[in-house]
């Protein structure tokens, strides 16, 4: 019998993808370029030169049984390194290849790590507004995602909701800075402050409580932002990382965890990582990705376009009135909807050919959701229909 | 705190990969070319030229945004709709493109299809000798395997143990053909009977009986061996594929899941596998490894080395006096050791830098398995040590 547990699911469709599916069948009548579609997160610029030149090299010069064949489970030990020396290079770690575990993108590394440091029954907190997606990585393990209400004041951390919730049962927390899909990045005195409750309740009840950061946009941060490494803040920090943005290849599905190597159980938790793997299925990200990405590890893709499109787009929500914190990275924005409720604004957008994301799903009533990583022209053009759909709809 | 089952985990560290480990270690002693290394499964010949071809036309001359974006999570449409036109064309089957599930290699087709059509607590029996990653594969979803003893006369299936096991509580069966370790290809009279037998049972219980069938080495069938397809057989039929031994690709994780169009639910099993990836962090293989094997879907490798090796190895041993089954396919051979027990049979050769892997953790003790995926001129040389290892050893 199907499993039922499973099947449940399937009422439940993501109102990111319904939206987006819209917008696509939308743009078969009226012309894709006349949509403006800012419902998904797939980044709009290509992958390096550098990356493409590193797949055709390795295809052209190298054995295929080499490139093509098993990568053992923790990923290829040379990768692995790589991805170690890049870190110590940028930010002063000491990581050695063994506390890397690679992974396929950020979700393998998110859904690994809660496995390895939870025990079934355990809860992990997460902070609203979240990437929707947290509630089945985490409830399929077992263990149970709690959700401490936003701080909407800056989206930094609401630490008095956050200390209430921190009980003996939470096992781990899980952060994503720069956020989606707030766009905020956390602060230095945020991660101090996080760190140092942690810390102090890891002492008061005796067990570990790991802090799991997930940093898909972590290469996304705009000029001037404090964008600190989080794991330096925390010795019990699994870093899950995916190159899906950097590199601009997130159908690739290449990532990591990198352990901090002072946490509990360092030297195993990727040794661990490969137990967990055998029984999902997982094995490794594909071999010929890996080494391709690992020849080109401190690139990124030209990530201007972003931060160009959110100030146009900010500095436009602004001046129509709305409530908004300006993002210091991702290519996400998150405005308070000019009702109460942010379902009713979107459909009234939608019927602008404007397709924004309610919040809803993302643990923010009343906001909505931009991800601006489109072209330029479009997010140009695109304004001009805002402002008609603020103004008629809401009279400003 | 670490999650104590997958900790648990570590002390059970595979013979394989052991051995393999050993044989590895050692050539840097006395030169790999003098290690006789028949441990692990690991493809020996190269990926197709039209394989490299289609990656580098991708890289080349299309669009890097599109050919590196986001797959949807049961895989590319286009791609899935090529897997269902093969098997079409070579089977004869009805296959759409809604009943295939793009996967990461026959691993995660194995453990999304045991998670798809089981509750936790129910019972998959597979047949010895099996796969060992078979245990993990299912027992982490929080179904059980159970193993049904083997029938050593010809490795086909031992029926009557198998009816006394098919209890009510049995949701699944996992079938695996031809056969990793012992070679063999369940025949159309292995097969009608098995089909039979679930029917009634189906029928008895009033509930399904799905049977899994992982199929990794359906390419590598030797000369006039019948070698049916196998969901032809029965309706409830999901047929678990990797292109890793077709294609000699085992390092890009590339498979799918294939339900029978007349299975129960067989519209929504696809759509079902793609909630399961949403909690195992999964998602869906690497696009542009889609993208190149749906253009060269029907192609394999040069795959006559695998019947060359298996000939020359099986003529040795029957002259040496092994009880051994010929194999249908694979590259695999699964004789009987020389004593009762096969650890120590397997410890002797290795004196003599021939490495075999001893069957107890395939669920067939008594027996080891030699991986002939090596290249033939070594395979020779092997020869003359395994006589003389069993001459000195065993007086034969």
């Amino acid at each position: 019998m199907i499993n039922q547990q499973f099947k449940a699911m399937l009422s439940g469709k993501s109102i990111i993808r319904e939206l987006s599916e819209y917008a696509t069948e939308r743009g078969k009548e009226i012309g894709y370029e006349n949509v403006f579609d800012y419902s998904l997160g797939n980044p709009s610029v290509p992958c390096t030169q550098s990356f493409t030149d590193s797949m055709l090299d390795l295809l052209q010069n190298s054995d295929p049984v080499s490139i093509h064949g098993y990568s053992p489970s923790l990923g290829i030990q040379s990768v692995r390194k790589s991805v170690a020396d890049s870190l110590n290079r940028r930010f002063g770690t000491c990581y050695d290849a063994k506390h890397i575990f690679m992974t396929c993108g950020a979700a393998g590394a998110v859904a690994h790590a809660v496995r390895c440091v939870t025990q079934p029954g355990d809860e992990v907190l997460t902070f609203a507004p979240f990437f929707p997606e947290y509630t089945p990585y985490v409830n399929q393990t077992g263990a149970v995602l709690k959700v401490v209400p936003a701080n909407t004041e800056d989206f930094q951390i609401n630490f008095d909701a956050f200390e209430e919730m921190l009980t003996d049962k939470v096992a781990a927390v899980l952060i994503n800075t720069p956020n989606n899909p707030s766009g905020i990045v956390y602060t230095s005195g945020t991660l101090t402050r996080l760190a140092g409750i942690l810390a102090r309740k890891q002492e008061e009840y005796g067990h570990d409580i790991f802090m799991i950061s997930d940093e898909p946009y972590r290469e996304i941060v705009f000029e001037g932002v404090d964008a600190p490494f989080v794991a330096q803040f925390y010795d019990n920090t699994l870093t899950c990382y995916s190159f899906s943005k950097s590199l601009s290849l997130p159908g690739e599905r290449i990532g990591y965890i990198a352990v901090n190597p002072n946490a509990t159980d360092a030297d195993i938790i990727a040794v661990i990582c490969g137990q967990i793997s055998r029984g999902i299925g997982h094995n490794c990200p594909p071999s010929i990705i890996q080494l391709a990405v690992s020849k080109v590890i401190d690139d990124t893709s030209d990530l201007s376009v972003y931060e160009t499109n959110m100030n146009l787009i900010y500095n436009k929500l602004v001046e129509l009135g709305f409530t908004v914190v300006k993002p210091g990275g991702t290519f996400y924005i998150f405005p308070k909807a000019l009702e109460d409720d942010a379902n009713a604004f979107c459909m009234k957008a939608k019927q602008y050919d404007l397709i924004l994301v309610p919040a809803d799903n993302f643990g923010c009533p009343g906001y909505f959701r931009m991800a601006y990583c489109i072209d330029t022209e479009k997010v140009i053009r695109s304004l001009d229909v805002l402002e008609k759909f603020v103004k008629e709809q809401y009279g400003k």
